[in-house]
C-alpha cells in the first residue's frame, strides 16, 4: 500500500547539502577525468621501450629531462633515451607513455639516472578518461550520495544535483490528557512523549518534522489540525487515540476528510494493533497509537520505511537497519495471526555471536524501548521462538 | 595516540537538538513513571480476590461502578464486589488492584459484568514508579540519544539535556594546482573534490565542517590558514601535498607552530601512507594525503573515529561502521608491513551470505571509491587473502 504512493518531486542543491540524498536524475560526466594522462607514482617518465631488459646488474641508462611540476602541463617533449622526474599526479609530457617508480631508478651522474626495472606501456599512468569518461552516467538515478560520490562529483565540476525532496512531515499528537513536557501532569495527565519521539525518528530517516500542538479529544479541533497538516506536510503522523472512544474519534476525523482513502483501520502486527493508514490527494495519513511504546514500533514498521521510499530510497519491508542473526537467549511466545515485534538487548560473546536477550516488561514500559538496541520479528504464522534459536535482529 | 586527547566540554541542549549525540552526564529521574498505578490494557479495574475462582461456567459476578476517564484521577473507591470501566493507560481508582481485560468480561444485566477469568494482584497493572522511579539514573553518561531515548526524556519532563558539543573540523586543502569546483580547471590543475568529501565526511560523523580557502604550497600562506583554523575549530583535517616537496612543506609548517608535538608523521597504512598526526593546545591536526582516495581513506581509519571519540562515544579502532563477514569473490595480495584497505563491492546471494568483489583500478581511480560499499582491512603481518576466505568488512 505504502508503495502506490508516488515518490517527492526533486529538487536542485549544491553539494554540500546532499549528503545522504538520492539522485532524482543519472548524472553525466561532462569532462573527461582525468584530462590528460597523470602519473600514479613518484618517479620517472619514460618512453617503456627505452627499459626494456632493464635489471639491477644491466640497468638502462636515461638522460634526465626537464622536471614535470604538479599543477603545470609539461611544455617539452621526452625523446627516447630521455626522463623527466614527475610527482604522483603530474601530468605526462608528450613522448612519455610509462613511470618508472623512483624506488627502481638510482642517479648516475650529473644528469642521468640508471633504471633497474623495465615498465611497460601505460604503467603507473592513469589514462585519459580512464577514471570517468565525458558523457557517460557517472552515477544513476537512485543514488545515495555518500562523502565519496560528493567527492568523485566535485572533482569533475558538478556543483549541484537533483535529488529528492526532503519529506515534511507533521507530527501531531492527540488526546485530551496530553500535555507539554515542559509542564507538570496533575494526576491522570500524561507528557507527549510521542511528539518527541516521532519528531527524532522523522529526523533520524533524513525528513523534517513539522511541530504541531497537541490536540484535544474534539472532533472540529482534530479536523482543524488535520487539514491544517495535510496543506503544510507531505505526510501527517498523528499519534493518540489511545482508549476505544478516541481511537473512533480520530477514525471518524480522517473518515470525513473530503476524497480520503482508507486504506488500513488495523494492523494484524503486536505491538501497534489500532494503526490507521489512510490517503488523502496523493499524501499519507499514519495514525499511530497513542502508546510511545507502540507508537515507536509503528513508526518503525511503516513510517520509516516509507520516508526512505518516498525520498528516493527502496521501500524496504519493515524497520530499515542493518540485519543480523543472533541466538535467542530465553524463549519468546507469540500470537498466531499477528507479527509481532519484540525488543531485545544485543550482547557479543567472546567468539564473536551476537546474543539476543528479550527486553521483557509490561506493556506501555517505556524503559524497555531504552535497553533494547535490537527487533526482533516473529512472522504472523509462528507460535513464537526457542530459546537457543537463530533469530534475525533488526538493529537500532 | 587519538585517546590521549581530552574529549570536548558540554553543552546543555533542548530535546529537539540532542538526537544522535552523547549524555556528559548521568540523567536522573526526578519523577515517578507512572505518577500512580495504570492499567496497561482495555477493561475493569477490580480487586483481584473478588475474582479468585471465575470461569466460563461460573463466572464472578460483579457491580459496575463509575467509569474510569483518560486523564483524570478517578475520585471514587473500588468496594468488594465492584468493577470500574477502565482504558488503556488510566488511573486505577483506590481500592482497585487489577484489571480484567475486557475480553474476559459480557455484560450482565443494566450495572453488572460477568468476570469469566480470574487476575492476581497487580495484573494489567503498571504500578507507580515501575517504569522509571525517582532518584535512579534514567540514562547512563556515555549513552548515545535515539528517538527512543529522547520519548522516555520528554516523558519524564526532561526538556534538556546535557551532551558533548559538536566539533568543529577546520577543512582545508592546500596545493597549487588545487581550484575550486566550479571552475574549469586549465590543464594540470585538479578540482578540489577534498574540501567536499572530506567536509560531507564530517557531516556524516555529527561535526560541523569549516570551510577554508585552498591554501598554495607556500609556507607563510599555509602557516596562516593552520593558526586561524586552531583558532576556530576543534580539529584540523587539512589534505595536500602529493608530491614530495609540498608533502615536506606541510610537515615543515605543522612542526613549526609554537609548542606542536608530532605524534606520527608517515603510518603504516595503504593508501594513506603520508598521513601527519599532531597535537597543539589540546586540537589536534590530521594531515591528510592530498590524494582524494588516500584521504578519505585516511579520514575514515583516523578521523570518523577521532570525531566520534571526543563528541562523547568510544574510541574504536579502523573506521566505524557496521561489520559484516563476507566470502571473497578473488584473492587479494598484501604488502607485509602496512596495513591494508581494500575497497570493495557487497553482493548478498541467494542464500544471504555476502560476497565481496575487491574492486581493482589504479591508485588514485575516484570511481573506485563510488563502487565499494564496504572496505576490507588485510592485517600488517599478512600477505594477502585467497578467493573464498571469509573476511570482515566494514559497510560504507
Amino acid at each position: 500500500m505504502l508503495g502506490s504512493f508516488a515518490r517527492l518531486p526533486s529538487e536542485r542543491v549544491p553539494l554540500d547539502s546532499a549528503l545522504h540524498r538520492v539522485l532524482a536524475e543519472d548524472v553525466i560526466a561532462l569532462e573527461n577525468l582525468p584530462e590528460g594522462a597523470r602519473s600514479t607514482v613518484d618517479g620517472f617518465a619514460v618512453r617503456a621501450e627505452d627499459t626494456f631488459g632493464a635489471s639491477d646488474s644491466i640497468p638502462a641508462f636515461l638522460d634526465v629531462a626537464a622536471a614535470v611540476a604538479m599543477g603545470i602541463m609539461p611544455d617539452f617533449e621526452i625523446h627516447a633515451g630521455q626522463a623527466a622526474p614527475i610527482p604522483t599526479g603530474g601530468f605526462l609530457p608528450p613522448g612519455a607513455d610509462a613511470v618508472v617508480m623512483v624506488e627502481y631508478t638510482n642517479p648516475a651522474g650529473a644528469n642521468s639516472i640508471e633504471v633497474t626495472k623495465p615498465v611497460t606501456l601505460k604503467t603507473n599512468v592513469l589514462e585519459k578518461g580512464e577514471d570517468a569518461r565525458s558523457g557517460e552516467v557517472l552515477l544513476p538515478k537512485g543514488k545515495t550520495l555518500r562523502p565519496q560520490e560528493l567527492g568523485f562529483l566535485a572533482a569533475l565540476g558538478i556543483t549541484k544535483v537533483d535529488v529528492y525532496r526532503q519529506a515534511r512531515v507533521a507530527v501531531i499528537s492527540s488526546g485530551d490528557e496530553v500535555i507539554p513536557i515542559d509542564r507538570k501532569p496533575e494526576l491522570g495527565q500524561i507528557r507527549d512523549a510521542n511528539g518527541h519521539a516521532i519528531s527524532a525518528l522523522v529526523r533520524a530517516y533524513g525528513a523534517e518534522p513539522v511541530a504541531f500542538d497537541i490536540v484535544p479529544d474534539n472532533a472540529g479541533m482534530l479536523g482543524e489540525a488535520l487539514g491544517s497538516a495535510l496543506e503544510q506536510a507531505d505526510v501527517v503522523a498523528m499519534s493518540g487515540g489511545s482508549s476505544v472512544g478516541t481511537r473512533d474519534l480520530m477514525v471518524e476525523t480522517v473518515s470525513s476528510l473530503p476524497g480520503v482513502e482508507i486504506l488500513a483501520h488495523g494492523v494484524a502486527i503486536r505491538p501497534g494493533k489500532p494503526t490507521l493508514l489512510a490517503r488523502q490527494k496523493g499524501k499519507a495519513i499514519i495514525g499511530l497509537p497513542g502508546h510511545p511504546v507502540s507508537a515507536l514500533v509503528v513508526a518503525q514498521v511503516f513510517l520509516a520505511p516509507f520516508l526512505q521510499y518516498i525520498q528516493g530510497g527502496r521501500l524496504e519491508k519493515g524497520p530499515p537497519g542493518h540485519r543480523i542473526k543472533a541466538m535467542l537467549a530465553t524463549s519468546i511466545d507469540s500470537t498466531i495471526g499477528l507479527e509481532e515485534y519484540i525488543r531485545v538487548r544485543l550482547e557479543v560473546t567472546a567468539e564473536g555471536t551476537y546474543v539476543a536477550h528479550p527486553v521483557f516488561g509490561k506493556s506501555g514500559m517505556l524503559s524497555t524501548m531504552v535497553k533494547a538496541s535490537g527487533i526482533v520479528l516473529i512472522p504472523m504464522n509462528a507460535e513464537g521462538f526457542s530459546r537457543g534459536d537463530v533469530v534475525q535482529v533488526v538493529q537500532y
